[in-house]
Order: structure tokens, then sequence, then C-alpha cells
């Protein structure tokens, strides 16, 4: 197929299209004449992968790239993988205050919370500094709360992962590999949306709606 | 306190502060002279709020604008501020295929879905969206799974959001309504650091890891 026909299957832009191109993130097609080549499976497939990655699961380029370049070398270990996906997925150091010393007391908490649940999670994993930011936060809002309060996300974390990677192969291929970091990186974002809507659901539940909305219409009495 | 005195107890630089008084993020401080204000526990608060939910959250200054408001609107009901917060986590349109027939059929999907688990959520509920988006990602990259399989991460939800939800006080003012803000904000993060964490120690479990790393020589045998 054209290019044309490429935009067209996969909702991106022929600019777009174009440029990842240039930046060697699609493969070139095969030349059929001046300016013009010809596309196929292959194409769409990669040009929908990259458009998951960046539009749903708001991840840059250039971890794009890194995420590429690990799925088609199907000689690097799963785990690498999934650690190119992670460290994907924290892109932005936050900066303020991560040598404060809020952060690495919450991190000696965040670092025995995983080793009671008998995690094995390298030491230098962004998580564990993400998590200890966090928990530094809410101590100095005086939104405090024990590690014992994480519990039930770890437990939902812990029975989330295992479930996802039960749907990976063994011996996964290039597709599997790409599938599997599809579903890491997209259902965050589908697991954010749920969370959004429960908490909807529960507070309008708990503490009632004023306002009349489309939504209350639907509810009934 | 000074200025530079509220930078070293927050972390934030200076020059950010006075961005956020010009912009009138934060509130003014006590003039004592020209060019100098006191500032006082409030101010540092405030700081630190805007702080966890730039850095940690991510959320861009005018979400972090729209929350503030609503926070200290104490007649605004717990349910729409928590709209706001919804809102705010989800800023970037995806653009892509927005109305594409892949995503309407998947909407229809996601719709069913949130009757089936009695969610009262408005119709127009950016989360829905997004949750079709994604499901319409995974079929069109050959990773379909069936809405049964988002019924663990909907009850995962459903219970986190209920824990939080415990939290706030019926009667809450503006420091419990800035509170629940935080948490619903921040703990999202942590999830998904816990996420991140379950991950690796499955899939190291499960696939092993050939490369020497610190994290293996931790876990001994």
């Amino acid at each position: 197929m054209r290019i044309s026909d490429l935009s067209r299957r996969s909702g991106a832009p022929v600019a777009t299209i174009k440029f990842y191109l240039r930046e060697g993130l699609l493969p070139s097609g095969v030349p059929t004449g001046r300016n013009q080549a010809e596309y196929g499976d292959v194409h769409i497939r990669r040009l929908l992968l990259i458009r998951a990655l960046t539009t749903i699961g708001q991840l840059d380029l250039s971890s794009v790239r890194l995420l590429l370049a690990a799925i088609v070398d199907e000689e690097l270990p799963l785990p690498d993988l999934y650690e190119v996906a992670s460290r994907a997925m924290f892109p932005v150091e936050t900066g303020d205050g991560e040598q404060a010393p809020e952060v690495l007391l919450a991190r000696c908490d965040v670092d025995k919370f995983i080793d009671d649940l008998n995690w094995v999670v390298q030491p230098d994993a962004p998580a564990r500094r993400r998590l200890a930011e966090v928990l530094a936060a809410l101590r100095r809002l005086g939104c405090e709360c024990g590690m014992e309060f994480f519990a039930p996300y770890a437990e939902a974390a812990e029975r989330l992962a295992m479930q996802e990677l039960e749907l990976v192969p063994l011996d996964g291929a290039a597709a599997d590999r790409a599938a599997a970091i599809v579903r890491t990186v997209l259902l965050e974002v589908a697991l954010g949306a749920l969370r959004r809507m429960a908490q909807e659901h529960y507070v309008t539940e708990r503490f009632g709606r004023e306002v009349t909305t489309a939504g209350e219409a639907r509810t009934g009495s």
C-alpha cells in the first residue's frame, strides 16, 4: 500500500509517518518509483505500536526508540525488556529534594516494605525511589499513611502483574514481546481510568451530588 | 520567614516561588519592607502541595490552578472536587482516531462493563473514553483481551477507591480536601511504582535473568 493508505488505516497523519521514517522508527518501504514506496502489514503494525505508546501511553519518542530496539532484539532476556519499559514509564526525574532527608528516610521504609513482600527488585529500580518520593510528600503534607496503607496497592499490583505475565509465552518472538510491552504500558492507563471511575462512583455514593447531571439522570432513584 | 527560608524548607527554588507568586498560585506574604515579605505555614503547605502535584503527579500548572481553586471553595461538593481532579489527571487529548469505528465499538463494551459493575459514572467522564481507546488499541494490535480481562483491574480500583475515601471526613474543610486530592494524585503514582516492581519480580521469577546485577546478588540462592 501507499503512504496515504498507511495513514488512512493507522489514523496517523502522513507528515507524522514521514517523520517516523526519517527518524528510523519505521522501516523504509520498498521503493516503487521516484518518491514512492510500497508499505505492508509490518509497517501498519509498527505504526500502530508507536501510536499506542506515544498517544495513549504518553511515552516520548526516545523511550519508544529504546523500546522498539529492545522488542526486536530477541536475544535480550524478557526481564531486561521489562526493565527498558519500566524506565521508559518513569522518564522524568522529579528533581526536588531527591536527596532530602525525608526522601532518604522514606526510602528505608520502602526497601523494608519490598523486602517484607519478598519481591526481588533491583536496588536501583527507579520505582523504589518514586515510591519513596510519594511517601515523603504525603508525610510532609500531613497526609501521613503508614506503609500498611500501601499493602492493598501492592497486593493489587501483584495480582495484575501475575495475570498479565501469564499471557506471555516463554519462548516469545518479537510479536509476543511487542504485545507484552503494549499491555504493560496500556493497562497502566486502563487501571488509572478504572480508578477514576471507581472514585467517582464511591464519592458520589458517599457524599451525594447536588448538581443534576446527565449521569444522575441515568442512575434513577 | 523570608522567601529564602521558604525555599530552603520546601525545596523549591526562589525563582520558582516568585513565579508562583506572580501567577497567583501562592498567596502574597505580609510586606515587611521594600521587596521583602514575611511568609508563614500557609505558604509552606501551599508550596508543598503545588510541588507534589507538579513534580510527582506531573500535573500542569493550569490543572493545578483549577485544583487549588476547587480545594479552597468549600461550597463545592466533594464529588465535583474529585471531578476536577479526574479531568486534571487526563489532560491530554489523545487525538488519533477518537472517532474511529474501533473506538466507538470499544466504547459500547466499556459502557456495558461499567453498567454491569453498577458503577455510577457520568456518560461524558473522560475515563470512559480513555478506557475505550486502550481497548481499541489492544484489539488493533492483536493483543485482544475481552472485557473479562479487565475485571480484576476494576476490582482493584474499587477496593483502593473505597479505602482512600474512608480517610475523607464527611464535613471536610480545605485541609481535608487538599489531603484527599493529594492522595488521589500521588497514590496513582505509588500504584504505578508498585506495579513496576511486581512485574520485575514476577518476570524475573518466571523467565530468569541472565545478566548478573546488583539486584541478583541480593536475592541469594
